[in-house]
């Protein structure tokens, strides 16, 4: 098997899970019970708030565990404080459903949410944030990295904008932590949502980032964990390979990155070079290391999904950590495709497990697969399809 | 060690982990890709859905998938709609926080909060129940066993009295679960949560059942997971492992009652009689079965729990899943309890892979502790302590 959705979720690094077992076999204490097996388990979940905090260049107090990438999201969104009324958010178009859906029901109760356009390749434009912003602005909340086209947003210029206007900015960097060095204080990030299982970690962990000083509610109440901001008894094994997950994406970063990005680039060539009518979305520069996106015109991108499967190779549409794969890409539609355009995407993502031979085998099978579906699409004529090599 | 704290957590069944391995190794698929890496996923979970659907007599889909029992908790109470306003919610002065500390919120938002008292068993009376109900209820919450005395509630009567005024009844059963029989169906209940690491299953996953045709608005919104009642990246190992441990609580159910049981009361028996000035705290029939709680006058338990656990005895005082330790048990309040009670006080909690003479060790270990910390307390004249053996 070929395994190119990565950014619908990872393969577990050997290391993580090495580091979890003993906290699923005789560890097992709950964190807040004072006998030893208690204090084992508060002991190994304060080193993995490190070496999450590591990773972003932040204190471990700054560090608020969650249960994924999704919470981390909601608990922004229900959580931050509403100062002026009527008080308003600002937003993109191209967000993740887990800060678009938070916004729908936010709106009900009578926020109002802004949403930024985006130009064709994805991108905000930050003269456009900054003309959003009013006094009645409590928060701006612009994704790092996108899921489905990979654009990376101007982040810097972004958080800029945001503390001259004094309003706090959170970033869902879900898909670019672990990929691309990513320093919350350099650049100003007050609020900052991961997901352990995107950079080689377990699934149902994450983590918030909560600047010092910057006031959350919290969403869920109980027994005062987390310094009462997220209550329940904790995932300790899913901590603490969350953890190790991100020490090692910190020790290989750089290595990762280029390791990727040549894959990632030579995915892409070969692509765009041997098949015909095929177009990269997203932007070309600004984009996370890992992503490939395409449309094929005249295929479906669903059949080719299924098509890639038989062939040993996992894909993914546009959209992936969304039941609703049906429905048409809100983020395709922001950057202005058309429905055919929309449906003919396919998502490519790479990973560190990833090698040249299976770049090379997928577009070998990629080439096949589209010729064939091209051959039976009721586009056929619109398109005439010539088979470049 | 000796684990006697298995109320605040257990030790994960071996077969449990051996279920979650493959989850953690080569089928880390995102349960919503379309590919057989996320069909694979999928499956599991549907799998394990029936697991824990069929430990507690209900249908597949009533079972909500959540972080744990203090999610599913916080779910119930904020999901519920509320109808009539001023609308009211009654449950028990004796609940976990995960319970209390969401109605207090509530109560900061205009809901009025009735908490039931209980009697100096901890157990509520129906009758008072009855009386409380009003036309502005739109939620019963009343535990099925409490936390730290281990009380069961009459739950059939309570279910009936809330069916008698249409008012849905809600009870947190993460203590109950797994350890005596319950039918959702033949006790007539409307939702109920439950925590995985609890019974043998792994920390941070939960659920929480909801009768088919009732409603709860989802807290957590995004990829629309769990039929848009809770979004997020599914935790597969986590929901496979927490499966399989409903399913092995199920085959054994009536075996491990009897075990724990006439451990526990061994337990009892033994403290009763070999150490002076004790008395157990809790209803002595209407219990759970490996509950045992008691008070030792004259003696602080936090110093008694301190000296267990350099014996080697893991215990805990009357609360646990709270980082609130150092606060005077609410419960134990509730129940008409001194100060000087509640200082003394010690929860045992028992466990499948206890045994006989691990309870012995215990009681041996106890009775000396006691006996020293006693012969240091500043309430040593008040108690004429005389050691029985
Ligand atoms: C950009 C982005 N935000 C949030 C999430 C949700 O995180 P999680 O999967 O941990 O719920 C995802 C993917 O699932 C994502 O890609
Ligand atoms: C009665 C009761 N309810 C709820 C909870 C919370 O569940 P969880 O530990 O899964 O957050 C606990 C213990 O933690 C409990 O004992």
């Amino acid at each position: 098997m070929i395994y190119l959705d990565n950014a619908a979720s990872t393969q577990i690094h050997e290391d993580v899970l090495t580091s979890m077992l003993p906290y699923l076999k005789e560890q097992y204490g709950n964190a807040s019970s004072i006998h030893r097996y208690g204090r084992m388990s508060r002991k190994a979940i304060e080193k993995a708030r490190k070496q999450i905090a590591f990773l972003i260049n932040a204190e471990p107090s700054e560090i608020l565990l969650t249960s994924g990438g999704t919470e981390s999201n909601n608990t922004v969104l229900s959580g931050i404080p509403v100062k002026n009324i009527p008080c308003n958010i600002v937003t993109s178009s191209i967000e993740h459903d887990a800060i678009l859906e938070p916004c729908k029901k936010l709106s009900q109760n009578g926020l109002e949410i802004k949403y930024l356009p985006v130009d064709k390749s994805g991108m905000i434009d930050p003269t456009e944030l900054k003309n959003n912003i009013s006094d009645n602005t409590c928060l701006v909340s612009i994704m790092f990295g996108n899921n489905e086209v990979g654009t990376v947003q101007k982040i810097s210029e972004i958080s800029q904008i945001c503390h001259e206007k004094k309003v706090p900015f959170h970033t869902d960097a879900v898909q670019a932590i672990g990929k691309i060095p990513i320093d919350v204080k350099e650049l100003g990030i007050d609020l900052l949502s991961i997901s352990s299982h995107k950079l080689h970690g377990p699934k149902g962990i994450g983590a918030l980032y909560i600047k010092n000083g910057i006031h959350i509610d919290p969403v869920i109440l109980g027994g005062g964990q987390e310094r009462g901001l997220r209550s329940g008894t904790e995932n300790v094994a899913n901590i603490v390979g969350f953890g190790k997950a991100c020490e090692i994406a910190k020790n290989n970063l750089s290595e990762n990155l280029a390791y990727v990005t040549k894959l990632r680039d030579l995915l892409i060539d070969k692509v765009l070079d041997e098949i015909p009518e095929v177009t990269l979305n997203g932007d070309s520069k600004s984009r996370l290391p890992n992503n490939a996106h395409f449309t094929f015109l005249g295929v479906n991108g669903e059949d080719l999904i299924i098509k890639l499967d038989e062939y040993g190779i996992a894909a993914s549409t546009g959209s992936a950590c969304s039941v609703n794969t049906q429905r048409a890409s809100h983020v395709l539609q922001a950057m202005g495709f058309s429905h055919e355009q929309i449906t003919g995407s396919l998502r490519l993502t790479l990973g560190i497990f990833n090698n040249e031979k299976e770049i090379e085998e997928t577009v070998n099978s990629l080439k096949k697969i589209v010729e064939e579906l091209r051959s039976v699409s009721p586009f056929k004529e619109k398109y005439s399809f010539s088979s470049k090599n």
